[in-house]
């Protein structure tokens, strides 16, 4: 890569003609807050500009300039990324997709929304509430993630163990190539199968085959949709997951079901004072909503359940209010912890039978490493998110969560697991990746890479872990 | 390509010594019978040589003595496709996969199924009922294609309106790539998203990228499930099509949503004379699944939907030999036509909202160019299937059959729609898919086919509309 041939007065001024109705950013500030997603623990470095885009021609403009002079680029929505999908390399400019937040359009007869990649998760689950109709995935960073962020890495959620993830439901996109030209993939129709699945294998690609600008995303009847909360404390990780496993073979499909540990409950209630019992060792969570009456028995099933594995406290809410409150503290766990300390956070996904046994190495991890490592698992899906807390400024500590994060990888891929179940790659990952992916897979991997980015512009080293070149 | 310099008698030598456990033919009568899929109307050559490979190591060694020798491959499942994806090209080596008939293994607890592509998809759904699980995906087929050539084209069927296509069930491939190697893409876990999905993109694209060998599908639970039959006889297509618009807007998703035009319900009745009402231009048939008391709110629900849309003799079942019955119109029609001639088989996919107008195009073609159209369409999905019939060996007929044809994928894209639903692309879409995808997505068809299969080995020609070679 060469060095960019642009000083940063011309690339200001440049970058601000072309893209007219957005923002170009060089203050040092901004350079700052731009250079790195919410994964501070891997690399980063100052951007040479940020370009808040405002339209896909705006992007598409910028793409092209980029490419004449060698610079590369790195797309981000609102950056709440956990692996350093959205980090800033060298001499790069960052992309910014966060202005164009319009919902484009929202099909009610064919069930679909087009949206722009900037609109928030939340906003457009809202707007499709307003005409009758449910987008499910639900990240939970749904109140400031972005719907193009969601889609460029796959994003999962609390609802996916029985709704799927962000995949599932994109129809279509719009995208910006790496030489500057805008595609449109996918369909608008409920079936299609014209072609190569190229929306798909833009989903997920974390911005290294394409700036995805635009998303057409299927949405499902609202009507009829009752959610039933049950939550229940556990002894044991071992009585939480027999608790699990039985749901799951009494061939039960939760909307959620949630696991919190000891150290979590802990660092909420010490925060926030909600009278956990200070005993439990695991707070199990599920959300049922089948229609009607079947919703009524799911709910009682998993409580019976629940009771039957050992768990005590158990309480069934069907008011949204109730469930809101029963799910507190789930929605609290990450903020409390980082009141602990700069989070490390894990997303191997495991065999759902073999969550207690992942659980219960990840303890020996942290006792082996001296370490906090609180816990929350999407237990119905085995994706378990390991918070390794390291002090502000101590280095030893992070060098030995380092150590721990890569023993819980390890951990993982030995009971079957793959070491990200949501998050992506990013750069966090790709030693993970370089593990678990066969040889011949990332080689395919660069393959499709030098195809569609041949110059290697959008996000490069990410997501995948790159060979060298000849 | 380069004419293929082996003499036959050491070509059947060599490829007998590369799979020992399978069979390789060479007599004619194989040769013509594996020369094509069900598509006859697309164009195909003899093979020169017919492998039924048994392992997966043995189609590697296959693939690479092909490669070695300039020979071009044609994988194929049980040869059941309507667009010739699987037919034969000139100096090629068909390759079958009919023989890998194992289910490998069905793991109860994390609710997936690894079966090798020959496994007819029937015997994957009764391996899974065994245990207590499900098997969705259910193409018309489904008594006789195989998991590889389901995944391999991303087959439809007939519930997917509720629950979604192959694709949406495969979470890893066992695949030989065009270089004979073997990989495995994707997972086992319920969720995963380590590096781009190379399992979602070798889902559909019809041997083009590599052969599909095994594959490991999620499985639901089959516990609760009581499907609901419902029919109903209308007057017109705008009756009909106004009951699948008020089943849609009211928020019910149900697990089949089935159309037969009149043209079919006649074909039918003179050959089983069940007895269908005379006057009647289209049937709807519907299934629902819900769980216990809204399964028959729904049932009931539909029923009131068709009777209120001008439905006569509207019937409802509950008992699964009830519901066959219901379903028998469906299940003979194809049969039923095929006894009036060779069928032409459509598959545009059309918003939910424009398939009353979609029809009558239809039938206006049909007129028109003096032929009988009949209509098989998931109308719930907007997928249709025009069934073009012209008289064996009418030429002219066949003729004006092929201009129908075209001018039924013009009138699809008119509306919104896209060529292929479900069957695939083929040889018999290409010229729609050419005038379906931007040049510049073809460009991107183009140069991931020549990432991953350099030499365009691999069912060269189908599957999109290639680029001149410079």
């Amino acid at each position: 890569m060469i060095e960019p041939a642009v000083l940063p007065d011309i690339l200001s001024r440049d970058l601000g003609a072309l893209a007219p109705g957005g923002k170009v950013l060089t203050d040092d500030p901004s350079l700052r807050k731009y250079s790195h997603d919410d994964a501070e623990w891997a690399p980063f470095e100052a951007p040479l500009a940020v370009v808040l885009a405002s339209t896909t021609a705006e992007v598409a403009a910028v793409v092209n300039y980029a490419r004449e002079h060698g610079i590369r680029i790195v797309p981000r929505g609102s950056g709440t990324g956990l692996s350093g999908g959205a980090n800033a390399v060298r001499h790069c400019i960052v992309l910014s997709l966060e202005l164009m937040t319009d919902v484009v359009e929202i099909n009610v007869d064919e069930r679909y929304a087009v949206a722009q990649a900037g609109v928030i998760n939340d906003a457009l689950r809202e707007a499709a509430a307003a005409v009758g109709l449910w987008y499910p995935p639900d990240p939970a960073s749904s109140g400031i993630s972005t719907i193009g962020g969601n889609a460029a890495t796959n994003a999962g959620g609390i609802c996916c163990v029985k709704y799927g993830v962000t995949r599932d439901y994109v129809l279509g996109l719009t995208v910006v190539l790496a030489d500057g030209e805008i595609v449109h993939l996918g369909r608008r129709t409920a079936k299609g199968v014209t072609g190569y699945d190229l929306t798909g294998l833009m989903v997920g690609s974390e911005g290294t085959l394409g700036i995805i600008t635009e998303v057409i995303v299927k949405l499902l009847p609202l009507a009829g949709r009752v959610e039933q909360g049950i939550i229940g404390y556990f002894p044991s990780l071992t009585a939480a997951g027999a608790a699990v496993a039985a749901i799951s073979s009494e061939g039960i499909i939760p909307a959620a079901l949630e696991l919190i540990d000891r150290t979590c409950l802990r660092a909420v209630d010490d925060w926030l004072k909600l009278g956990l019992p200070g005993d439990a060792h695991v707070l199990l969570l599920a959300k049922v909503d089948e229609p009607g009456e079947a919703g009524r028995e799911s709910s009682d099933r998993v409580a019976a359940i629940f009771t039957a594995s050992g768990g005590v406290n158990v309480e069934q809410a069907v008011d949204p209010e109730e469930v809101g409150r029963l799910f507190l503290a789930r929605r609290m766990a990450y903020p409390a912890l980082e009141r602990l300390g700069p989070v490390l956070t894990e997303d191997v996904c495991v065999p759902r039978s073999a969550v207690p046994e992942m659980l219960s190495r990840i303890q020996a991890s942290a006792a082996k490493h001296d370490l906090v490592i609180a816990n929350i698992a999407h237990a119905g899906d085995g994706n378990l998110h390991p918070l390794i807390i390291a002090p502000e400024g101590d280095l030893p500590a992070k060098a030995r969560a380092k150590a721990a994060f890569d023993e819980i990888v390890e951990d993982c891929r030995a009971l079957g697991g793959t070491v990200t179940g949501e998050h992506g790659v990013g750069l966090l990952k790709l030693p993970g990746a370089a593990a678990e992916l066969e040889p011949r897979v990332i080689g395919m991997h660069q393959a499709v890479k030098d195809a569609l980015d041949p110059q290697g512009l959008l996000n490069p080293g990410k997501g995948f872990p790159h060979m060298m070149r000849h």
